[in-house]
């Protein structure tokens, strides 16, 4: 029970979705030479949805993508990793349109129906005419198995590729949701409508409207994506999509739906954030006891992306002060004396204070789990809300200060 | 131009200021032994004013000190180091009071006239006892010339002690400043009318009236202890206290009192920053050009406390995407393809784009700098902010998994 493997890499046998096929190639965009440039297409126009990065600043592939979102219907997501065409100026959008253009003409579909999505370094033009001189070959490579290659080549600093998927049963028959995304650092998802580097792909046979998906989508990415954070950074280019191929015959309802994509999207969210730079733990942080939901989410995100609190998750220090002050800054009221904090379901601080020695130690040692959850019940309001982050220390400077180089 | 020494000491020698008296003692708080409990003494009542943590969960000497501040009017400060006595009930407010009331005593004070402030580990209770116990000693050790033992005792994981000072010169006279700090990590200060762990002691012996002093302490606080962030972590024990012994001949106005406390202030939050965990650069993030004050500093604190973009000036890259990514998430409006940027005045960004490799390799040489600015102009608005910020590194890691241990 104490014990925890290096990583977890996500399953990599996901059967087909009736009505999606899939390929990668490498175009040379990524300097190591490995796949980089991914291509999921449905077998004809469906519904779609999706939701873009609320950042300022927001990269070429979702400004393409926010526009073509609007019409509600799509054939295909191209997507690149290696470049994220941010910050690239009317170039940017120039290379977006014309990489998308050449793999429309090769499928034969609208330039508008196929989005693009790009993940890498911020500030890099993507050398379009690369993606356009091998979008012959990667149209070629459409199959309904080549779901593993697409998310291995949309992968950047993520260690395993991720995938998840569901099945809602009805009695008219079934129909599946997978989901494919990748996502390890720069992760502090802020996904609204027309808003990585999280990319989160959601491919369904179900047969719903666009605004289903839409609703169905949304609700699913406030309680997942919306809900994680490795380091607090909100990317300009994250993008959440959902395509319903309709092949199914089931009669799926929008809260079959929904379930479906909650249990998709949290796993994908989950494995992102175990996939954290540096990361050795999953923590859950479960704030209680506000007065609204929305007051429980703003404590909840502090002390999820406190540097403090996450520095002690790596030390595997039952640094309740820390939480307590992490939870005191979020501009929430509560009444310290009132709080009450457990550690993997180990209670060490009641009405504000220290419950001994005895009890922190129990919660140390069963910090040496993979995944445990922090518990700070703040009083006895009805807001409760839960945040995914992970532990940060050596592995996360690693990464992250000598990234470009 | 471009070497760094590895630490930046204040210089130790700082003259006696007139009607303020200072001891230090080890009384066994600390387990290291050090020097832990600190006395500063008006030689008799005087104004004061003070300025004390936002955050929600307070300590219990900041309870105890914010009650004691509404008099405007104190004898003494009493500080120890190693233990921070927060979120330790009822019991901590008897320890904060038991512990000044035997320095009253010795004293031949009023209790309410002497406040107390700690600083160390969350949640253990200040063993008053062992302060109690030393009282006499402390109080026989007051001298002119304890500056230096005070400014030691007070420091927890802090390179060195912090001072700085300066002179108010007049047509009738000349007055002083004495600031002492201390404080390296959980730096991020938000200190307001009655609310560290960042401490921080003006002394003057300008004749003022306490609510001058109180609006000097306020201007200047905002715009230097709540203008730095280390990691983005706020205490709940900071504390800013400002004492007047009236012991100068000079008439002191309102104007030349801010500008020597915003000089002294700067100088003690800058030497803080430096002092960061881990830290080896003091960065100005400097962001005009949005439309208000307000505004630029949301931007301004967003950058400052971003992890990519931390991890990005450990590492010394002109990472200016994560720059830009960071601003985008601030929540304030600004049209990103106007924005420049610029690091150690080389500019590398202008109208959302890049202006080269040559410009940022430029930028990337003068990343070496031990002090640099980095400046965003995000289109023509006039508000701006100066935040000061630190990198983070393997350091601030080392220093903070293990800090109980």
């Amino acid at each position: 029970m104490h014990v925890h493997p290096a990583r977890d890499p996500m399953p990599m046998a996901f059967a087909s979705i009736p009505g999606f096929r899939f390929a990668a190639v490498s175009a040379g965009i990524r300097k190591d030479g490995r796949v980089d440039t991914a291509l999921a297409v449905a077998d004809a126009p469906v519904a779609a949805a999706g939701l873009v990065t609320r950042n300022r600043v927001k990269a070429a592939p979702i400004l393409v993508a926010a526009e073509r979102l609007r019409a509600a219907e799509l054939r295909a997501v191209l997507v690149n990793s290696g470049c994220a065409n941010a910050c690239t100026g009317e170039p940017g959008l120039a290379a977006a349109r014309a990489s998308t253009a050449a793999v429309a003409r090769e499928l034969g579909a609208r330039e508008e129906h196929v989005v693009p999505a790009s993940t890498g370094v911020i500030g890099a033009l993507l050398p379009a005419e690369r993606i356009v001189a091998r979008a012959p070959e990667l149209v070629a490579k459409l199959s309904p198995n080549g779901i593993d290659d697409f998310a291995l080549a949309i992968c950047t600093t993520d260690r395993w590729p991720k995938l998840a998927e569901a099945t809602i049963e009805t009695p008219s028959g079934s129909a599946r949701v997978l989901g494919i995304a990748k996502g390890a650092g720069m992760i502090h998802p802020d996904v609204g409508p027309p808003q990585a580097t999280m990319l989160a792909f959601l491919f369904t046979d179900a047969k719903v409207s666009a605004r289903d998906l839409g609703r169905a989508l949304g609700a699913a990415a406030d309680r997942s994506f919306n809900a994680v954070s490795v380091d607090g950074d909100t990317s300009t280019n994250d993008l959440v999509l959902a395509l319903a191929s309709g092949a199914s015959s089931a009669s799926v309802g929008i809260e079959a739906l929904t379930a479906a994509f909650d249990q998709v999207s949290g796993e994908l969210a989950r494995s992102m954030v175990r996939d954290g730079e540096g990361a050795e733990h999953v923590v859950e942080i479960q704030v209680r006891g506000v007065a609204s939901h929305d007051d429980a989410r703003q404590v909840a995100r502090t002390v999820a992306t406190s540097l403090l609190v996450k520095t002690a998750l790596f030390g595997r220090e039952a640094n309740w002060g820390r939480l307590l002050a992490a939870a005191g800054r979020a501009g929430v009221p509560f009444d310290p004396t009132e709080a009450s904090v457990s550690i993997a379901g180990v209670e060490i601080v009641k009405h504000g204070v220290t419950l001994g020695n005895e009890a922190e130690a129990e919660a140390q040692r069963r910090m040496q789990d993979r995944d445990y959850a922090v518990e700070l019940r703040l009083g006895g309001g009805p807001g409760r809300f839960t945040y995914l982050t992970s532990d940060l220390g050596h592995g996360y400077v690693d990464v992250n200060a000598g990234y470009r180089s």
